[in-house]
């Protein structure tokens, strides 16, 4: 027998931001890592967890219906985790193997039936890039994808346009903004720290300025004198409004969140008429539709990682007894880049 | 010398409806008929004026900026026009030609000098079609073409997909619910009377409501039971949220028109982020854009309209006088159909 860590939903939240220890709580159990393992059985031990905004929506009473199941109350929390295998009697799990899943458990051992060994993926690419495995929870995984599709699939970047990236130094919006770069686009970014401003700066935005403290329609005529040609949408609201407000014709708005619309009084744009006068295309997207293109992004963006020629940060909380912690800091936008929980090493 | 009724723009309004006499009036001047034409001028008698809801947005004050320019106090009101060529010294324009404008002068008779007959073109298909001028500002003008353009090129349409047309007994509302059913697509319609809803009913409409007397979720809740999968936007607003209520994932919404949005307290939808979870396409679009879609609509309608395959109805106001009050009564949604007024016969 082993310690086995969960991080637990325990409490539906009444307001938007959870209380650690009220409504997610950490809790250790055992596991028996010398059980028999059944045909398609197999252990993993959890290297790495993606902490994400979005399961906020899934601490909910289950009764409310959305596009994504509610979390289970006394179960563990579901998200991105990288683990590997350590016991296997799966022929298509070997020990050793690194796997991926969308919705794996936040504890430190899972024991995968052979019905859910579906929802891991192989990706042994951490040991032949050398690059951590949390890299592929965000750079390299489904945030990264999201960047990738959005900015280039329904942004339809162009050398010379202007690309405007709300939380810009989220995940998904650093990885937007410096591929924009790579398109020879003018980029501009805005974030909620004069730090977080400071880190697009260095990542190659050319402008970047933090809407907390700022006006966004003055910040946006500064920053953007020949208007938006991408606005690459990951807020929504009074955000939406003021790009909008400062869109050419012919542009393109990529819907790829609306993180502001979380909120417990959430704004929304009163111009969207200007949306037909200026001739806009918006696109929602979700970016499990657009698995064909995952290799493509996975090789080229580990490649342009691997010359250089992008940059990645992530925050990154070392235990899986911060994971709470780690979640409400998200929720506060207090991570700088992609939040994630190492648990151990590879 | 003869008479010359003009319809003037005034004063501008202070509240979203004009009033007749006070910021539109007609006023009788004359013209000379048998005035010597120098190279290039020609002289039009009108035949029949397009009334649009949007004429309001340029009763503004001219420093009010917007895509298009204010009217000009004291000078007739411009928009589309249907006239036959009665005089010329411009060998590109003969004498019974008949000729669109899209800014035409609202008066009985104008002088068109060389550098302006540009803004004039030759439109003398009423007279092989046997249909009347009227048409060509409505069903087979610029409304017709917005509707032609708006369904197929932004509503992707697909046989057995549902379209919902919001303002649609309207002259663009209209048409592009019928182009719709050329499609086989289920088409239900809104519009603001029960009078309305008769006539689309009559039309081919599927189902109709009455948005004023009946709650637009439930209704399309009713008439929509598989969801809607191209959204006819011309109204916006509270409109536009009831409808994304009822979209279907890769849905699209037609950006023509946002009508709620010229009343003095315009409502805002604020459901957008579905648009992000449903993987909804807006467009927005402007059909001056699009005339090198013209000829192959202009065929395509003729051609139904003449085997029966569209119907159309148009408000007809009998004589230059009845203009203000004409405006006055799109403003207020009281036509049903193209509202047009007849100058004189052709
Ligand atoms: N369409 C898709 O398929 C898809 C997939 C993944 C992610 N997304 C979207 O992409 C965006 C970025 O996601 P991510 O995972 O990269 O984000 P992230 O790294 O977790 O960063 C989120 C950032 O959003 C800002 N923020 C503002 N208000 C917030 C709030 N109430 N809660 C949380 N964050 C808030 C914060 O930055 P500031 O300090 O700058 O405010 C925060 O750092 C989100 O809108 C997300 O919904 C979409
Ligand atoms: N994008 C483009 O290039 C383009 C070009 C032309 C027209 N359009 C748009 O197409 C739509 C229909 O235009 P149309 O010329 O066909 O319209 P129309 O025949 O003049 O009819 C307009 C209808 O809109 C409704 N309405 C509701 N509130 C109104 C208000 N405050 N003022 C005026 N009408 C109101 C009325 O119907 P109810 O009784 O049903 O409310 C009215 O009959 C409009 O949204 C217009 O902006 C767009």
């Amino acid at each position: 027998m082993v310690k086995n860590t969960q991080v637990i939903f325990k409490k539906v939240p009444t307001s938007y931001l959870p209380v650690a220890g009220e409504h997610i709580t950490t809790q250790d159990t055992e596991f028996d890592l010398d059980t028999q393992l059944s045909n398609g059985q197999f252990i993993i031990k959890q290297l790495v967890l993606s902490v994400d905004s979005y399961m906020r929506g899934r601490m909910r009473d289950p009764s409310v219906k959305s596009y994504n199941s509610a979390f289970e109350i006394g179960k563990p929390l579901l998200c991105g985790t990288m683990s590997s295998v350590i016991k296997s009697n799966n022929p298509q799990f070997k020990v050793g193997d690194l796997v991926y899943s969308s919705g794996g458990k936040f504890e430190e051992y899972s024991l995968v039936d052979d019905d859910t060994a579906d929802d891991y993926k192989i990706r042994n690419e951490p040991k032949e890039t050398g690059l951590p495995p949390s890299y592929y929870l965000g750079l390299l995984g489904m945030p990264g994808l999201t960047a990738y599709v959005g900015l280039i699939k329904f942004g339809q970047p162009k050398k010379d346009e202007t690309l405007y990236v709300s939380a810009a130094a989220s995940c998904v919006g650093q990885l937007a903004g410096q591929l924009g770069k790579t398109f020879g686009m003018n980029v501009i970014g805005s974030a909620g720290s004069d730090e977080k401003v400071e880190f697009l700066k260095e990542f190659g935005f050319d402008n970047a300025f933090n809407y907390k403290t700022n006006d966004i329609n003055t910040k946006l005529e500064e920053q953007a004198p020949k208007g938006i040609d991408v606005y690459y949408d990951n807020v929504g609201g009074k955000t939406l409004e003021a790009a909008i407000n400062h869109l050419n014709h012919y542009s393109r708005i990529v819907g790829c969140g609306m993180i502001s619309q979380y909120a417990d009084h959430p704004e929304t744009p009163a111009n969207l008429i200007e949306l037909i006068k200026r001739r806009v295309q918006f696109t929602g997207f979700v970016v499990t539709d657009h698995s064909d293109m995952e290799d493509e992004f996975r090789k080229d963006v580990t490649k342009w990682f691997l010359e250089g020629k992008l940059n990645y940060k992530e925050s990154l909380a070392d235990g899986i007894e911060k994971t709470p912690q780690a979640l409400i800091d998200v929720l506060q936008g207090k991570n700088l880049g992609k939040q994630v929980v190492k648990v151990t090493d590879l």
